[in-house]
């Protein structure tokens, strides 16, 4: 029985993630901490049925001999520190941060504002988006657990992008559901405001997902970006859940029937992506409260002509595959586990 | 052409007062104020078509003269003071808060935990349910408006209990929708915490709108209560709107024709009550962005036994009825205009 | 490995029951039935992973030998004859409807309109109220899985009811999410009607469901109602919950201690009810996608007098315990395994 | 006074038509017509304030002398007819529906499946999008009300394109609340089907509205179309608005203050188009239950750079400036009155 800790237990990640491990049959909590609700009981800070205690992170890491994984949902820039405290005992992290995410520091500097604090740990990190990196994630004793849009950007693009199949203008138009914005109260997110409303933010070059989104588009290092994506954010009206709605234009002489076989290589076998078929949309119903990814294509015009322009839909549950999901998903290929363990 | 100003005008209730006294044919609005806000826009504060710019309730009160009729939107025992200096000037006050509900002093420490600093102003100042005291508004240059849930409690026992037809026992369960709480984001409040969700609140003898329905129900000054309220309100998600499911027992002798011509005889003239037929049951789409309240009757029992149960269900709009609507309405009465003008 | 059928599977309690079945350990399905959707598979009438094909309910008579267990999730009233024909195969029955609910078959024709095609059977079946008729469930072969509404009320009410510490007049309030009313489209479950809106229905002793709670608080057969409940449904705009709001009073020496003491004795033990403190009220969201009931309790005068009047709200997912992963519960109970698989 | 009928009265676009015009100080409503409730209340069909009786469309023709404007908010295809019925009595007709929009009856019989039945009428109809063809509504008898979302983009598009200012190639990712589906029950509309979701329908070249994006964008007649739009439309949970979010790029030597420019010249003075300033961004808050259109403009990357990408978002209710308040705005144009009567 494998023993897990949780550090950030009482944000909307952390809930959910409780919730898939007290459901994993290998998985045993060890400790939740909160630095704001320290000493209270989980279920007087979330109406929930769990009532372990809640501790410090100082005292998570006194008791981290006790686990043999470390779930760490802590906010950004917030995670480097804690993160070395706790591989130096020899606890595999999962990082939920996205302070693992980007390979380049300079990079994490630009788009986060801090200087990154540990560019040695930062080489070892494998980036958990788990259908395209399996083989580094099994390796890995650091992961970080990629970002919610991303995820749902990222794994409907990499078939294709990596294949040579499409031009570089990308647009990514995204929904995601409030919980994607934390559980701190503040006024957008207050209920009158988002209800019977959508609104976009962080429009133009602006949001902190686009570095993630380009990394993963670009693979090699140090090169300027050939593929630029255009992302525009949405808060939507619904509680869990990410649609992202990504135009693309197929390159010269790659037709519909090509689009589609790059995704069946790639995700054929893959339990926790759909592809769905050719008349069919994706939608967030259809993955909510799952670790699913689903993916539709459909051309703008009907004819299969190459070079043509397509519009995909990608879909996940931003809590779960888009966090706490991937992260058990991590979890599961780096222990070894059989990888839908506790996510079907 | 009447100028009104309105104190407290960034929360909910101020910008339906807003949206209601700009479309009013007869009121020009001179200022508006907010103690954060003042000195920015007000389309800057709250997404919407008005750019006038706040001031501070100071400089309101050093502007008293040019406007005939303030509306006060502060928050509860905040008014007492303002209420007064407002009055001093001449101009006729409309108070939104709670401050000048209770005729007792003592009702009003009880319950909002402060000794009242106006007590003689409280004896001036008119109860502004419209429809039941009418011609005390008519009168009045202080008028207190109603709380939100007595409003629609109110309005459905009135005319039963004033007539003895209801036994003194009266359970009321009341929904509302997350305005009635206010602007200030908190948790409960949160989109993620009240959406797919319902959760009763202040349950037992606890809200203070109790004391304005006990109140009204008993209106002998300095008698103990006959009727006692048992009163739970709920937070349901939606923006605006309140239904209170209301259950009571005839007295003795009374049948249900008795009670629907004591409805019918109190309201059938009335431009703002919808008395739904026997068949038809209240509901908050009846009454949504309307200045209504839809009132059904319904016995438990087919059967028109005398001293049986009844449900009644009563709806408003929280914001308007309930707050900014019935505040126009009352200044429309005090002021001699038509009483629908501006709220049809 | 226990294989299970489902017939009805395309309902939203269907699909709930799938999703429990699929992650249960050990249940493998062995088919679906839909009339409507036979021949097609399930994930193109639901967005969701589960692939398998739909077929007939006579196709699933005729491979009942291949299950051990059949959920039934048909509409009321038609649910009589295919108990029978599953039961001559010798399969457990669940039994989804409300068919069998009602040990007394005048009962059943008064509320349901029909006479009842098999009162032998009734005789055989148990009322899977698992937390109060644990022991007959284990007995059964036949169980009536309870209506949502009873099922939230009647775990409020039965330790207080059979311990006689109750007056005989209960007032209930409930909310009911959308998806109690079924997936068939109809206006009142259009998005826009029951979205920014909540109404009461079948106001009056009019919903099925009293006859349930009835029965449930009057076990003596035959003998009139002692205790009469006025029920209360409302439509509210969310998915998946009931709260309700339960209005008592204390038999004549009974106090607040000693209904907690009766809740304690009755459940403190119990995996799926939730006991909150004295300080704290039941919601959905303290049940959302569990098994779990919540109860609260609260006196509505603060002093713990005798006979006083207490708010009894209790809180279940309906789609869960109060229908599919209470039909899980039953299984588990009816077939020796441990009651909380695959429902934590 | 005015007197207007309305045909089509119980959609929702016929109820938030009737809510403006009952609001009109020089309107009059003579009578409703709707073909499946002829002969029974409006109150009776919507849960509202107007207890007219229903009548059919023949008994409106009938009665077509009585009023001076008729409203036809019929389904696709199905007013060709009746426009040319009431036109021959003389009135003035405001069609809500898609039948006078396209100037090519050609285009109209290749979205639509049919023959345009009255190509004479076509040739008189006005282009109801009064910003940009106030002139043409002034003279018409005829005016075809834009369609929901082609207001929503071609507002925000027209005097950019207009100027040149923009490349041909246009991506339009719109969000609509549910009533843009109609009222009638279908099982994409159910509450719970649409809530907790979001979903991209009519993907690809599909969706009828684009001919009125590309009519307006490339008003010469016969020629192919410069512009050619991308549009994607998704059903959102809310009840009105749409969001459209609009990519473009700026034409060679263009910069952003060339665009401000544009927009100013064209909306600086009109009491319906909220331009907003550089830092914020359309939502459909800004907007709801309002006859404004709001519009940000916001580059991709921040320089202001000649040819850059852009994002331009904008808002309107789909009810209101989409439908039954910009129908009221024709009618005041082409009846000579003040344009922002009954609106503001």
């Amino acid at each position: 029985m494998i023993k897990a800790g949780i550090a950030g237990a009482t944000g909307y990640t952390g809930a959910e993630l409780i919730r898939l491990l007290e459901r994993h049959p290998q998985v045993r909590i060890g400790w939740l901490t909160s630095e704001r609700n320290a000493g209270r009981r989980y279920c007087d800070v979330h109406p929930s049925p769990w009532d372990r205690e809640l501790i410090t992170l100082q005292a998570a890491l006194d008791r981290a001999g006790e686990v043999d994984v470390a779930f760490l949902a802590l906010p950004h820039a917030q995670s480097m520190g804690p993160v070395r405290a706790f591989r130096e005992t020899g606890v595999t992290v999962i990082d939920l941060s996205a302070d693992y995410r980007l390979r380049d520091p300079a990079l994490f500097a630009r788009w986060y504002g801090v200087e990154h604090e540990a560019p040695d740990l930062l080489a070892q990190a494998a980036y958990g988006l788990c259908e395209i990196q399996r083989a580094a994630i099994a390796e890995a004793n650091l992961i970080a657990n990629p970002g919610c849009y991303p995820t749902s950007v990222n794994l409907a693009l990499h078939p294709l992008a990596q294949a040579g199949a499409l031009q570089p203008r990308i647009i990514v138009d995204s929904k995601s559901g409030v919980s994607g914005a934390g559980r701190k109260p503040k006024l957008p997110y207050h209920y009158v405001e988002a209800n019977e409303n959508i609104s976009p933010y962080n429009v133009g070059y602006r949001h902190r997902h686009i570095a993630e989104m380009e990394q993963a588009l670009n693979p090699a290092r140090g090169t300027g970006p050939d593929f630029a994506v255009t992302f525009t954010p949405h808060l939507a009206p619904f509680n869990q859940g990410i649609l992202s709605t990504i135009y693309v234009s197929a390159a010269a002489g790659v037709r519909e029937r090509d689009l589609r076989a790059l995704y069946a290589d790639a995700y054929a076998a893959e339990p926790f992506i759909r592809l769905l078929p050719p008349d069919a949309l994706a939608s967030v119903r259809h993955v909510s409260h799952t670790n699913c990814c689903a993916i539709s294509l459909t051309p703008v015009r009907p004819e299969d002509a190459a070079g043509a322009d397509y519009v995909i839909v990608s879909s996940i549950d931003n809590l779960i595959k888009g966090a706490s999901g991937q992260a058990v998903q991590n979890m599961n290929i780096a222990l070894g586990l059989e990888e839908t363990l506790g996510l079907l």
